[in-house]
């Protein structure tokens, strides 16, 4: 899985925009604590509340995808058991992102 | 792609319980219509709405598992193009469902 | 609550849409049940699960809207443990509803 | 509003609350971006941005009750085209919310 260069170097890339995506939510999440310390009003708040976390939903999405496209397509290829554990597995992760 | 017996047995049986889920939520949906047609209190009304959607997502988790198992794990064994036309679709499913 | 005419009025009507908006989800998740019994692309499927689910969510909002407009906006003109009760029980249908 | 000791009291205590639950998130958005860093197994990392998620929900979830319990209570009482806004805005950011 992922041994060709091009694939490898696509999620190199891939990595890097996801951890930078992550800095700016830390970022977003400390904003909002100080608006909250600064007694912003509340609907303010709430709107950034919404946009980071649709933006955690984002990178959930790429993780999922990512996931997919690597541990899924592998265990598909193994067959069995190994195969079953991993959609259980990969089931079980989407119903706790789309309940979260 | 469920040339088995018996994953052919559990997948009529799936489909089965699939559709009696969604008919208990077109029931559920109809309740609800008369439920506001009889001036229910409006948090009644609400529960009950959450309470389809709620169902809706289980039915849709279900599908996707079942999408899992059998046409991406099918494309993965073909792989190339197909394989990355079946993830990128999935994928879409799962962040329309995700953001539902 | 709501006793005057022109308001009584606007709810009529908003009702009136309630329930025809409530009859065309019934009917969406009508399709969807026929949709699995004649084996239709999962996908396809989903995205129909998706467009009743948001369709559903909208009419929780709309709900969500009229309570506050009329129950919480009473409750809070009465004030005190009315008011109180009023607020936790909304809060709490907000949450089953965020978290369907 | 929120003129009483007690009551700035108990909100002075819920804006501590929130600001500490915040940076806790905040702590948990910096450890996704580790585990991402460090080559986690998706399914893991999935597991840890629901759980991120589901909490800026709950400072979502408290952060509407204070305003319902404040701000929307207060327009009630004033009434007329600023509760008719203020309602409207708030509707807007449960909409808003439900669809993050």
């Amino acid at each position: 899985m992922g041994t060709t260069a091009p694939v490898a170097g696509g999620d190199a890339m891939a990595t890097h925009q996801l951890i930078n995506r992550l800095h700016r939510i830390e970022g977003q999440v400390r904003g909002i604590a100080r608006m909250v310390e600064q007694d912003t009003y509340c609907i303010d708040v709430l709107t950034q509340v919404s946009a980071a976390s649709r933006a955690l939903q984002g990178v959930a999405l790429v993780l999922l995808e990512q996931h997919m496209r690597h541990c899924l397509a592998e265990a598909a290829r193994i067959g069995g058991s190994v195969e079953e554990a991993r959609i259980k597995e990969a089931s079980d992760a989407i119903a706790r992102l789309v309940r979260s």
